[in-house]
């Protein structure tokens, strides 16, 4: 008898775990089944189909060639049966069926199957709070969002993104490009919690601000006033106005048929699998955002829906499933983000995940031009480093900018995933050309800085700790070693200037024993009068990470 | 006694090593030398300041916030002491003494060291041929080369290039740019010898053919024509009329005064080091173009010149000479370049350096969109995979297309360095975002369809091979699995038209046994095809890697 394949939810993984299993094994019937009408469209194209930069929504469901990924498609090109419209509503694993309902004819029926993939995916988490609602208070996850979506952005009218994460702040850029008044309400006091460190998500809010959104961090969202449509929003006594909202504060794995068929559940709330991503029953399988996996650096489970870990796990799940031999070894947390002209992201952990999982860390803020600085159209980015300080081994890396930030993060990526050390990042044969980079890539640079700071031969203090220094009115001396030219165009409030060309010969004007901060453009060349002044017997000197291009807080103006 | 270390040559890897020596030990008298009057510039902007993408020489030799890196700077800045238009013309090891020439005075000088550190660089290689002398026959190294060279670049004359591999091409775009009708001669019968497979560098070719180059491969120049000037090239029987030469054929390692001073040489002919950098003489070490280095993957010593390297090895050859400890392990041949509007590449090895190091190798030709085909800017590139057959173990990724091939080779360079294999590549969680990668990564893709080969799921054919079994009129079916309307645009002459959608109720119209090679545009679709035959019982069925997309040769026009 042939082997039945069963697929429930037929997007990233599910579509590619029915694909898969019909290849390794083309005796077997695969059935793929969801509830929707649209199939394997691609959800993270949402934002650009709301923005007008993807002009029509077939092209999110379309092959590379134009091919509309329907149930036509699946059952002529890979052999799949495909069922739209139907609601998978329940699990008899003694029998191995699926009961399903017809959500068009309200019919129900059941199916057999041999092997069974949960690709049920995940859903916006709506919080429970006052009139959410009403009908224009809407999510971006499906076809069907993105077309109300994109009918609702009234050019002139005021929207209020509730979460400044990652597709928060992709839907934020798409309603301000159709014209709306955009506001991004957040609860955490920063921008892109659980992607960025504090300073690098500054810099991400602060472009955004340059763009014209507002932005509010540490601002809960109570509840929402209107009565057949949303008219504000409440934070605790304050009331915002609003013509539209979206509601963009995470997903939760859609688990309801796992749980009721009595499939484990993992610690993060999602279905639990194991390498081979099968549940706690032999015949069943669970991949995308329906299930949880681990962390290669922490070892822990976590739960990161992501298109490209689907993509990957569908694979997986569907040889497995049709007989075959597969596994997924986990993930280390990365993610990017395009909003306006700036990119974001990281790989591995950021500074404040490396110190909440035990690690001693040291970091390094680097900022450079993304390729040759001579060359036209090289753009600054930011990168931050995170690394264990007994090891060096390479925790993490954060990278935001106008410039290249995603090659430096598949890099760092596949570094860390290889347990990478400081000295190795340092060594890594990249491809220099000035178009790709300068002689000395940002990550080779990042990784030297970090050999230094191990090494002992810098001492890093953040921007952060040196605004506290301010805010605290701590006796010490911020020295800029910039240009008078470029102090004279902008600075940080309260610095003294010592270009640090002049640097050797005024060493008796600067006091020996106070705590002396240097700090340049990118603080390359604060690294350098930071060394001349230890060097000349200074006793207490350090110099600022980053520069003033990763100072997250307001520069003055010209002098 | 303060310790004196003496760095011979004053470009990437000298300046480096200089500064890193002085920071490292503040104590010590640090002199750079170099005979040349400029410094520290970058040799590799050349060719985007003689195109005027580059406007002012300046902007190589300056840093990144505009400050001019000449003696005074290394002098204020650096605490280093620079000499230039000086000649070191000896080494006395016994006595530890540098012999100088100063070239405009003509003085005879000599300096004592306690550690001298070799940055002699390489000189474009002149082959010994007739009239190689005459003026307007240039090469691409100095700054004074890039004046002369941008002066006699006059708009409407000839120029011919000799010598297609990364500088040549680049300087051949550059004096396209400036108007000249350019013709680029390669002795062998592929540009980008050394750097890519016969078709990979055939894409290359194609592009420089659409921009108006002429290339000639398969061309030895065996002299020059002209009294005062060149006025022709001389190959073989032809002569090829010429206004301007540019040759550029490679570069030699200086390594007059390290033989001269009784150094070892390596079998590569330039400067033997160990790891530490080190030469033969403890107190002589050696970094940049001037030596050679390990190729991490053959364990072969190996010459490949490049800013990159010089950088890394002008700073390990700086902290060693101060005093400290570093090692420079080596490289894995990593190049990069960009020509109009194509960017190609390689870091490992390619498929026949693979082989002639005896690897037992399987490759995969992969083209795919840079980002998510639906977003706007999204550019074809193809991949190329070298792997070794009975490991999985990544060898060498070359990359060839309009879009980014940079970051993949970068991520690519990592994993090789870490021994990646099939299944690592495939697992890596690389960033992921429609505007950076479709959801499964270029990588990710070609890592699959290796795997998929690797596991005997996939069997593949060269372009080449298919056109080879064309030539040589075998009996076989090549089968274009694309649409109608693809296959009326354009496709391979003698290819039989069976769109993938058809494929599974037309097999009977298809013979059993014979050979079947199927193929789309980027061959996804023909693996496919090529599975669904192989289920079907067909007793010879292959797929052609890489599709229209990666076939190097011709394709017929709309039908």
């Amino acid at each position: 008898m042939k082997m039945r394949i069963v697929v429930v939810g037929a997007n990233a993984a599910g579509a590619k775990a029915a694909s898969k299993a019909k290849r390794i094994n083309p005796k077997a019937e695969v059935t793929l089944i969801d509830r929707g009408t649209f199939i394997s469209y691609g959800a993270c194209g949402i934002p650009y189909f709301v923005s007008d930069t993807v002009a029509d929504v077939k092209e999110l469901m379309s092959t590379a060639v134009g091919v509309v990924r329907d149930a036509h498609f699946f059952k002529k090109v890979k052999g799949v049966t495909v069922q739209t419209g139907v609601e998978v509503t329940g699990i008899d694993r003694e029998s191995k069926v699926v009961h399903l309902l017809d959500t068009s004819t309200g019919q129900s029926s059941s199916l057999g199957y041999d092997r069974l993939i949960l690709a049920t995916g995940s859903s916006p988490f709506i919080p429970a709070i006052d009139k959410v609602g009403l009908p224009n208070i809407l999510t971006v996850k499906s076809i069907a969002d993105a077309e109300l979506l994109k009918n609702c952005a009234i050019s002139g009218d005021r929207a209020c993104i509730v979460g400044g994460g990652l597709i928060g702040l992709e839907t934020a850029e798409a309603l301000q490009k159709k014209g709306m008044r955009v506001t991004v309400i957040e609860m955490r006091d920063q921008l892109l919690p659980g992607v960025l460190d504090p300073e690098m998500a500054y810099l991400v809010e602060k472009h955004l601000r340059q763009q014209g959104v507002t932005v509010m961090t540490g601002c809960a969202v109570t509840g929402f006033i209107g009565h057949t449509t949303v008219s504000a929003v409440r934070i605790g006594g304050q009331e915002l106005p609003a013509d539209l909202v979206v509601l963009a504060p995470g997903v939760t794995p859609n688990v309801g048929l796992a749980r009721a068929a009595g499939l484990d559940l993992g610690v993060t709330g999602a279905i639990s699998v194991d390498a081979r991503l099968c549940t706690n029953d032999p015949a069943i399988y669970a991949c995308g955002d329906c299930c949880e996996t681990n962390h290669l650096i922490t070892g822990k489970k976590v739960y990161i829906p992501l298109g490209s870990t689907a993509n990957k796990q569908g694979r997986v799940a569907g040889i497995n499933a049709a007989g075959g031999e597969a596994v997924f070894a986990g993930v280390i947390g990365t993610s990017i983000l395009k909003v306006f002209n700036i990119n974001a992201g990281k790989t591995g952990l950021s500074e404040s995940e490396a110190r909440a999982n035990g690690f001693d860390v040291e970091t390094v803020l680097s900022p450079a031009h993304d390729k040759a600085h001579f060359f036209p159209g090289a753009k600054p980015i930011v990168l931050k480093l995170v690394a264990e300080r007994t090891t060096g081994r390479l925790l993490g890396l954060q990278a935001a900018g106008e410039g290249a930030v995603d090659k430096r993060l598949d890099a760092a990526a596949t570094a860390i995933t290889f347990h990478a050390t400081a000295e190795q990042l340092s060594q890594l044969d990249l491809a220099y050309a000035p178009p790709y980079s300068a002689a000395m890539d940002n990550l080779i640079v990042a990784a030297d800085i970090l050999k230094n700071k191990l090494a002992g031969h810098a001492r890093g203090v953040s921007p952060h700790d040196v605004k506290r220094k301010f805010d605290a009115e701590e006796d010490f001396i911020l020295l800029d070693v910039r240009s008078p030219a470029e102090y004279d165009e902008t600075g940080i409030e309260g610095a003294t200037l010592m270009p640090l060309g002049l640097l050797r010969e005024k060493l008796e004007e600067l006091p020996r024993n106070k705590e002396i901060i240097t700090f340049c453009k990118v603080s390359l060349r604060g690294y350098e009068a930071h060394r001349i002044l230890d060097a000349a017997g200074f006793e207490n000197t350090k110099y600022m990470d980053g520069g003033i291009l990763a100072w997250p807080y307001p520069l003055r103006d010209a002098s």
